[in-house]
């Protein structure tokens, strides 16, 4: 991959490449506002426009008008990206869209490439890299919970804490390079073939820092599942009340549109919001043994669909009891996924008790939904929610380096132990700001900045 | 359908309900700055802004953050819609747009209805109602012509060639208002039994208004084509090339991203802009008696799709001339759809003269290829297409008006060739001004806008 240069006019379309009331392309980089002067009809002068000001005009190509459109001005440095800038609300019209993004590049733009403007905001110090991904994550939301994680990553909550982490290792560093430069003048004057360093480090910042590092870490988990959701298969003989339950659920949450797509016999998908947890809701065909060649290959494609789920929630009939089916199953449950067990149509007089490890609920009335809800969640997250006020971590990048940084300071701590000397302490302190440095992006190369940035959207 | 208010503070997403870097939810209406400020965290406060600023803030619904974003303050009566209102810049998030139409609506604005801003705009002046169908047109517009020609009608070039025939007639009344009275004097005066009206009537400005009128519903084929689009068949016998020129001419323009979808054995389908029309494009199954059923079931859809299509292009291979197959269909062509013929394979050495009525073409060269898409083009606007600096009629509504005001005219010539008073003329003159005050907005019930602004997309 070819490092992106940071000093071209990029121009993208910022919005969905469909009909609609409005777009808007945006353009960025040093003497943008210069390329679209001579593409404005009329009088008006982008490149005299204030910053933070919207003009109408009309923009045309050679003679030929293309669109009456809105255009916001930047002015660099107070710009998103840094750089002066401009975006153009247009009709959301395809061809609009199609014409004004072939006259931008005609009229020397380049086209920009996935993320590249949340790039040029970070390397223009606008923005830390966890606040730049947040900018990814914030964009790729589907349940509000995330939408709120997402904006406390965006609005620096990791960060603050990791460059906290990352001050108390400088002033360990600093603690270190002195006993270092002591140990050079002894050395320099007295020639002492012992070499000693009798002065004792004070690992104490190391302390303060592995607080701060090991709970963003273990945050890692619950941040992923509410950004990247999970799977839950809804499983149980014919009648044990499945479909009702897989509408039920889905109707609980509102925020999210859920689209079900039928298949001929195999199971039914729609995609809810539980407990803030993007979900893919599966229901499936009943598990019985059968003759039918075609009903035997839906089950089969059903034990799939229930070996690929990260839980699968079994459902029984609380009128019938326990079938031989349902043991036959419970017992060879071999997992990977978590195993949920719900007790159905709690809402009728004939309903047995449940037995233990059973969720009572009723598909029909919703009584002991939440219950159901909240164990789905728990199987995910691996526990209870982290208190909504700590920043969740959702990046795969950030956790790698966070755990890189841990498992320097774990050698740091054993190396000292070991009565090491400070400049051999300094290498695994270096190692572990360096790991801290990469996750805020003041130590990074460009070809990793590219391929980051390159997972963002086109626009963004 | 209940009558819009047109002073509730209305609020609706612009862009597309999809994940994207940027959306846009557009807010309107008395007082909406003061309903948004509430919503803003910090100090900056819309009330104060001034009109086309751009400011960064923090939206929250109660103490939670919501988005960050960038507000768009316009302030009446310089704004799209004429009122006070916003655009709401927030992240291309699903979450984000849900959470933020809820605030809104909780905070006191109602969903905007399809096309409701542009018909505020209308109804405060700040655009006629031609040109308010304009805006409609540009977002639907399929290809750059169609793009091209709704954006000549949103500059108004057909609102100001109606006002003119209005003006003409508006003369034209004077006149005629000038004749009544004195008509009445003299009938007060004299009690004349005769009630002649020896003064002629100078039906000059009518010549000028039926021309313009005229011109402009001549258009209405060619404009309605331009946005609606046709649909074209490629028939032929199996080895004629069909498939090739139907990849050819999808492949031509490049513009309009063309989805092909395969069925079974019935017929692929693209869209491709030719000569600026959207074309509906399908290469059927080759023609021919088959005793296999699933084929004839085949052939008799493909019958189906031919028999709906505007224009059918007939391909036989020109290396082998027609066939019995083929001389079979064009012996039993009846439409209604036009019927194009083309000799394919014209760049082999061994190809046989062209019969007359026959485009010589090359699927594979492309030579020829150009004749084929004009004589598309003709067959669908009827001829050759208008000059480019004519405005055409795309609107139904606006051809009906125009016919009806071109038909009151005729009454009027008729009865003034008959001798009638000018107080007669006045009536159907009455009706010619009512129509073309309709087509302008002039003359309209608030019914009638709703029922036309209800097929704008939402957010316009």
């Amino acid at each position: 991959m070819t490092v992106r240069s940071p000093d071209d006019p990029i121009a993208a379309l910022a919005t969905p490449a469909a009909s609609s009331a409005l777009a808007v392309i945006r353009v960025s980089g040093p003497g943008s506002l210069e390329l679209l002067a001579p593409l404005v009809a009329g009088r008006f002068d982008p490149v005299s426009a204030a910053g933070h000001t919207l003009h109408y005009c009309v923009l045309k190509d050679g003679e030929e008008r293309v669109d009456e459109v809105l255009l916001a001005v930047y002015r660099a440095p107070r710009s998103f990206t840094g750089e002066d800038g401009a975006e153009i609300f247009c009709h959301g019209s395809l061809p609009v869209i199609a014409r004004l993004l072939s006259l931008l590049t005609r009229s020397g733009f380049r086209a920009a490439g996935p993320g590249e403007f949340t790039q040029r905001a970070f390397l223009n110090g606008r923005m830390g890299l966890t606040q730049a991904e947040a900018v990814n994550e914030i964009v790729r939301a589907r349940t509000d919970r995330a939408r709120g994680l997402a904006l406390q990553r965006l609005g620096g909550a990791i960060e603050s804490r990791v460059r906290r982490a990352r001050e108390a290792l400088v002033d360990l560093r600093a603690s270190l390079e002195v006993l270092i430069d002591y140990a050079e003048d002894r050395d320099a004057d007295s020639l002492d073939p012992d070499g000693g360093h009798g002065e004792a480090v004070d690992l104490a910042p190391l302390d303060e820092a592995e607080g701060v590092l090991e709970s963003l870490v273990r945050t890692y988990r619950q941040g992923r599942v509410y950004q990247e959701g999970m799977t839950v298969a809804i499983a149980g003989a014919t009648n044990a009340g499945k479909s009702s339950l897989f509408n039920l659920l889905l109707r609980q949450d509102r925020a999210i549109v859920s689209e079900v797509h039928g298949t001929t016999r195999d199971w039914l998908e729609g995609t809810a919001s539980i407990e803030g947890i993007p979900v893919r809701l599966m229901d499936t065909a009943g598990l019985r043994d059968s003759s039918d060649p075609l009903e035997s290959e839906g089950i089969r494609r059903t034990r799939e669909v229930i070996g690929a789920a990260d839980a699968v929630l079994f459902l029984v009939d609380g009128t019938r009891g326990i079938g031989e089916e349902d043991q036959r199953f419970l017992d060879g449950w071999e997992g990977p996924g978590a195993l949920l067990r719900a007790w159905n149509k709690a809402d009728l007089p004939g309903v047995l008790p449940a037995p233990g490890g059973f969720l009572p609920v009723s598909a029909v009335t919703g009584e002991g939904l939440g219950e159901v809800q909240r164990a789905i969640a728990a199987a995910a997250l691996g526990g209870a929610p982290v208190d909504g006020s700590e920043p969740l971590v959702d990046s795969e990048r950030q956790r790698d380096l966070l755990v890189r940084a841990l498992e320097a300071v774990a050698r740091l701590r054993r190396a000292a132990a070991g009565g090491a000397t400070p400049d051999l302490l300094a290498v695994d302190l270096a190692d572990a700001l360096d790991a801290l440095g990469e996750i805020t992006g003041e130590v990074t190369s460009a070809e990793i900045l590219d391929r980051m940035f390159s997972r963002f959207c086109v626009g963004k």
